[in-house]
This record gives C-alpha cells, sequence and structure tokens, in this order.
C-alpha cells in the first residue's frame, strides 16, 4: 500500500453543545482540518459515528455532513464499531486513499449525546454489548466494566486506591487541553471520595461523555510536494482485531485479545516495538481499561498496568505517557468521535503543538481505540519524518 | 488498483423471520457464500445495515457477526448509508482488498426490520432524510418519494397508470426467485386498485420491506488460481456520489445526480458505456425511483424513464432488463442489505445461475443502490470474464 500523511486536523471543544446540531459540531471539525491542511475539497469523506440514529434521529452522516461542509458528489459513508467507530473510520479512509480509489479523504468522528436523558444514552451504549445475552439482561456498559475490574483486582491483588493515577494523570493533562470536557486537575482524595457508580467503579475512573467533533485529512505521502512545507506526519502502521461479542464467551476475559493482536499488526506494519513508542493515547473509557491496555499493547505484563501508574511511568516525563491531551477520562469520550481525537492529539504531539502537555521530541505515537468491552479494538502508529 | 473477483456468494429469503434473530439471518447468508466461494476463514468483514441500532438494540455488527460465524480477531466494520448501506458495504470492502491490506474479504448485508412495529420502522426510514428538515416536519420517506412522483407526472405528463409495468415486471421476475419476499406475478388491474398509500404512490409502487440477509466473498484476481475452477466474475467498475441530504435543496429534484455522477465513473472505471450493459439491478424503492435511476444511468432521456416500460424494454428479453430476481419491489427491500442482494443478482445472471428469469449470454451486469431520497448512491459494473 502506498505511503499515506496526515495532513490537517481539527476539533471542537467537548461540551453540553446544546446550542448546535450534529452537524454544525461535525463540519466545524471538518472545516478545521481541511483548513489546517490546505485543502478546498476532498475526494472522499469517513464517518466515525455510534449512535446518531437513535440519539439524533439522523442516519447517513456521510451525505449529511458531506451537504453541510459543501462537498458535493462525492463518495461519502458512515462507519459504525461503537466506541472505536472513529478509529474505524480513520482505517477505512486509509484503506480507500492506499488502494488509489481516491487522493484525499477526510475523515470526521462526531457523537452529540447529552440532548438526550442519560437513562436513554445508557441503554444506547449498551447496545455496543451483547443485546441478547448481555445488555437485554439488563448488564449495562459500567456494569459489564465492573465485573472485570473486580475480578481484575481479586485475580491480581491489586485495591481500588490503585487505579488513582490513570484518573489524575489524565485530569492534570486535560487542564493543559483547551477543548478538554473536564479542565481541572485532581488528587487522590478526590478520586477515593468520588460516588461509587458500579462497584468497585466510581465517579472517577469513568470516563466523562459529551458531544464533539473531531476531524482529519489524509493523502498520499507523494502529494505533499504539491503542498505548502510542513512537518509531515506519516501514518505507519494500522491493526484491527475483533474479539467476542460478549465477555463471558472469552476464555480470559482479563485480557484484551484483540488489543494485543491489532497492536501486533500495526508494531508489525510500522517496523516497530513498545520501546519506540513516544507516547500512546489508551482507551480509559474506564481506569481499568486503562491498564488492560497498557499490558495488552506489551508495556507491562499481565495483572501489572497498575504498576506503571504507580511508578510515574504514564505522566508527560515517563517512560510511556498516555492520555496526554486528557484521554477518554477527562479531554472527554463523545464515543464515535473518540478514535479521531486520539489521532488528532497523536498529531499534535508530532508537530510539537501539544501545548503544556508536550512530550519531548515525540516521534512516533500510537493511539488505541476500543469498541465494546474489547470486541473490536483498533491501533494505529504515526510518525514525525 | 488490483483487480478484484466475486468469488461467492450466500443469502436467506426475505420473509418476517420472528423466530431468527439479526445474527441468524446474517451468519446464514455469510456461511452460504463463504462455502460457495470454497474459503474457510476470511481477513475482514464488512457489514452493510441501517437500523439495527434502534430496530433491534445491536449496534457492533461487525464484531457481533464476526463472533457468531467464528471468524476470530478479525478486521470488522458496520457501513451505513441508509438504503444504500449495502453497496457501500461491497465498496468499502473493495477499497480493502485493493489496497492490498486484506486479501479475503467477507461482506454482508442484514436488516431485521418485521418485529418493530410499522410506525416505528417509518420513523426510522426517516432518518435517512434531513432530521431536522425534513423528517421532523413530519415528511416521511413515501411522502418524499410522492413528492418527487407527483412533480415529475406534472412535469412530463405522465400519468399514474404508466408506470404499472415496473411494478409487473418486478413481480413476474420475482415469481422465479424463491427467496423472494412476494412470489406471485400482478397483473395491470391489480396495480390500478391497489390502495392508495401517500398520493400517486400506491402499494404497488411501494417496495416491500422484510427481514433478510445477503452475502458476497471477494478476493484479489491472482488468487483464483488458488482454488477449484470456476468462473471467474470480475468488479469491473464502482462509483459512488452524494448529493444534498434534503430533497428541498436541489436545484432540479427531478434528476438523479448522484446516481448519474455514480454511474459514469463505473463506466468509466470498466470502460464500458451504457450499450454495454447486459441487465440493471435498479434501486425500485417506488416505481418512480426505477425511472429516475434509468435516465440518469444513461438508458432513457430526462423524463422518459416509463417509455422503458411501457416499450417492454425492461423485460428479461428487453433492452435492459431491470430488476431481473424481482427487484425491492417484489424480491423485497430489507434496506441495509438490498446492495448486497443486488451484488448476488448481479453474480448469478453472469454466472448463468438465474432459473426462470436468466438474462441470454449475460456478460456485463450493473447494480445500483440509492441511499436517502438520491443523497448517495453507489453503482457497481461486474463482468463475466
Amino acid at each position: 500500500m502506498r505511503e499515506i500523511a496526515v495532513i490537517g486536523i481539527g476539533q471542537t471543544t467537548i461540551d453540553e453543545h446544546w446550542d448546535k446540531s450534529l452537524r454544525d459540531l461535525a463540519g466545524k471539525a471538518a472545516l478545521a482540518a481541511m483548513e489546517d491542511a490546505g485543502v478546498h475539497g476532498v475526494d472522499g469523506l469517513f464517518v466515525g459515528n455510534m449512535m446518531s440514529g437513535s440519539a439524533n434521529h439522523q442516519q447517513q452522516l456521510g451525505a449529511h455532513i458531506a451537504d453541510w461542509i459543501g462537498v458535493r458528489y462525492t463518495n461519502a459513508m458512515h462507519i459504525e464499531s461503537a466506541c472505536s467507530s472513529g478509529a474505524a473510520a480513520f482505517r477505512a479512509a486509509l484503506m480507500a486513499v492506499g488502494s488509489g480509489m481516491m487522493e484525499v479523504a477526510l475523515v470526521v468522528g462526531v457523537e452529540k449525546m447529552t440532548d438526550s436523558p442519560g437513562s436513554e444514552i445508557t441503554a444506547q451504549l449498551a447496545t455496543a454489548a451483547d443485546a441478547d445475552w448481555e445488555a437485554s439482561q439488563g448488564v449495562s456498559f459500567i456494569a459489564l466494566n465492573a465485573l472485570i475490574m473486580n475480578r481484575y483486582m481479586h485475580e491480581y491483588g491489586w485495591e481500588h486506591h490503585h487505579f488513582a493515577p490513570f484518573s489524575i494523570n489524565a485530569h492534570a493533562n486535560a487542564a493543559h487541553n483547551p477543548i478538554a470536557r473536564l479542565s481541572s486537575a485532581i488528587t487522590e482524595k478526590d478520586y477515593l471520595k468520588a460516588p461509587m457508580i458500579s462497584p468497585p467503579i466510581n465517579l472517577m475512573d469513568s470516563s466523562s461523555i459529551g458531544d464533539g467533533a473531531a476531524a482529519v485529512v489524509i493523502a498520499p505521502v507523494e502529494m505533499l510536494k504539491n503542498l505548502p512545507p510542513r512537518t509531515e506526519i506519516r501514518v505507519l502502521g494500522s491493526g484491527a482485531a475483533t474479539d467476542t461479542i460478549a465477555v463471558h464467551s472469552r476464555k480470559q476475559p482479563l485480557w484484551l485479545s484483540a488489543a494485543e493482536k491489532s497492536a501486533l499488526q500495526a508494531y508489525k506494519m510500522a517496523g516497530v516495538s513498545p520501546a519506540d513508542i513516544d507516547l500512546f493515547e489508551v482507551h480509559d473509557a474506564f481506569s481499568i481499561m486503562a491498564a488492560l491496555s497498557l499490558e495488552a499493547a506489551g508495556f507491562a505484563q499481565p495483572g501489572q498496568g497498575p504498576r506503571l501508574g504507580l511508578d510515574g511511568e504514564i505522566g508527560i516525563d515517563g517512560r510511556i505517557p498516555i492520555c496526554t491531551r486528557g484521554g477518554l477520562k477527562a479531554r472527554g469520550h463523545p464515543v464515535g468521535a473518540t478514535g479521531v481525537y486520539q489521532i488528532v492529539e497523536v498529531v499534535q504531539q508530532l508537530r510539537g503543538e501539544a501545548t503544556g502537555t508536550q512530550v519531548q521530541d515525540a516521534r512516533i505515537g500510537m493511539a488505541q481505540n476500543i469498541g465494546g468491552s474489547g470486541s473490536n479494538i483498533i491501533t494505529h502508529i504515526l510518525g514525525r519524518m
């Protein structure tokens, strides 16, 4: 496949955007990315979104958003894989440009969640699980994660407070990110006294949903010579793997096999190993997922993910900085948009534009986006040339 | 892009499958296509579906169906563009295989619509239109098509009975298709006396929704030498184009610009013209759409689509046979699956397996799948080598 560069990024704040429609948000991010790329048109649009059909009564986001941003008669499609919809849309765009079917592709991740009652959103999030054997039995998404976290603590001897560094790190980084949903740093005391949601998961273990959109523009590397000079950010690796949709069907529910396999694919394609990664945007929907993702991607032994937090290795100056712009926890988690926010953040780091939380001389960055309870996981590795 | 062949097809009957789940249907079609292809595994799964999130409370159909058919740790995603979701999934798979990111890809279109009340499905179908400026004003999908048909009749001087041949042809062909939703031939009298739905559209102008799944397996042509000998069916052309999502935003709502542009792309890529097409699976969601599709794809002058029906040109022995296995009208329209059924039917014709409605010596077939009221249209051309 031909080499592909990320030539533009854009994003909106993540908030309760009650005064903006889905297309307002998507359009704002898309046009910002196109302006950043210095292109006036695109050959294709790939929209990552999970729940607009039910939450916003609008499907067809490909045509919908293309129309809104004035890109007419284009190739446009909506890609969904629950919370990894954003990375899936990015990957679909890579394959489209890689195939030669198009040159410049726009990827937009968008989700508008806060117009609907919370109970409705909880039910809609549960459609990422197994409708017949999980959701319809009353197991919400947070409950599934709570089951996993409980078992993990039991199996490996961790206590709840050992997970505090994930939340503290995310909030500390989000405090420097102007588009973050939550911009206050927190202390261990804040973490420990947070309201319980589904034991052992409390509010500070949980990511914050919201409304937002992020966008990137990609193009073949050979096209860069026709554009104004810029830092070249190349897509080095892409991997995707599914697992059983129901957690109870997995032989080892404490190991994210799909994360491991998608990371290995991405490492192989990029020709790198975990030691080469300068920062890692993990999918910390819940703090347990940050631990499991670090382990599956090769940064910790099985069961030892929390150790990285306790040893100060996940901070901006640590061995493997994670959630450098706040992660799902504090930057926010507009579910279908999250994977695109992660790509935007990796690009910011590689360009040296991550004001306040810049990883020094970052050259290779990774993002991992998790759909369902680990049932569809997509990993990307980007590099500065 | 490297050349791609369709190496396997599978489909379920279209019916009210109240005893089968979404995954039962999808799995049945998928495994049939894999068996037909003679492969035991695939490298990726692309699922076309419009409304499972709201109608079946199940998103994540990529992981969901991959899990069900025993394909673990694969690349899987769900593609949506309303009623053209099936063709969009097929196109995404073409780009995936074309890019070299994978070799064998499975495309499954599935929709399960009849478990929900009709009013709910009508509302969900309206999410393919503009939620803010069409659907929320009470304009259902059929009403939008009725507005278009009314204006078309006024503008070009047609009367309602002039559209009868589209419906009669579809039913006549479906009578030979064992998986069709409606298997009775109808007469002009049946057409004329059918209950009015939204004037001038009556029941016999309207396609029949249903539950069903269709699947195809694609692979690079160079892989065929490793498989048992078979009729080689190659993907010659693929085109996709969007238009404004709202009908009222179009300068000329009686001309399907997206259909024209996607067809021109597909013709160009295939190196053929309308005169080379032996059969055309049109998206006859309503009879007016069959007329508009025939015009936009170059088989009739603007406003003259109904003439082809009246002159007997759309039958199996006509100049341009359409809906050869019953079309949306009578084979049925499980919305997100329809585009994949169309591909299956073109392959049947090119293989010479279209029992009862075989187009003699069919060598090149075309399928056009329409999302929304013409807002996202995808055209594919397949050929027998």
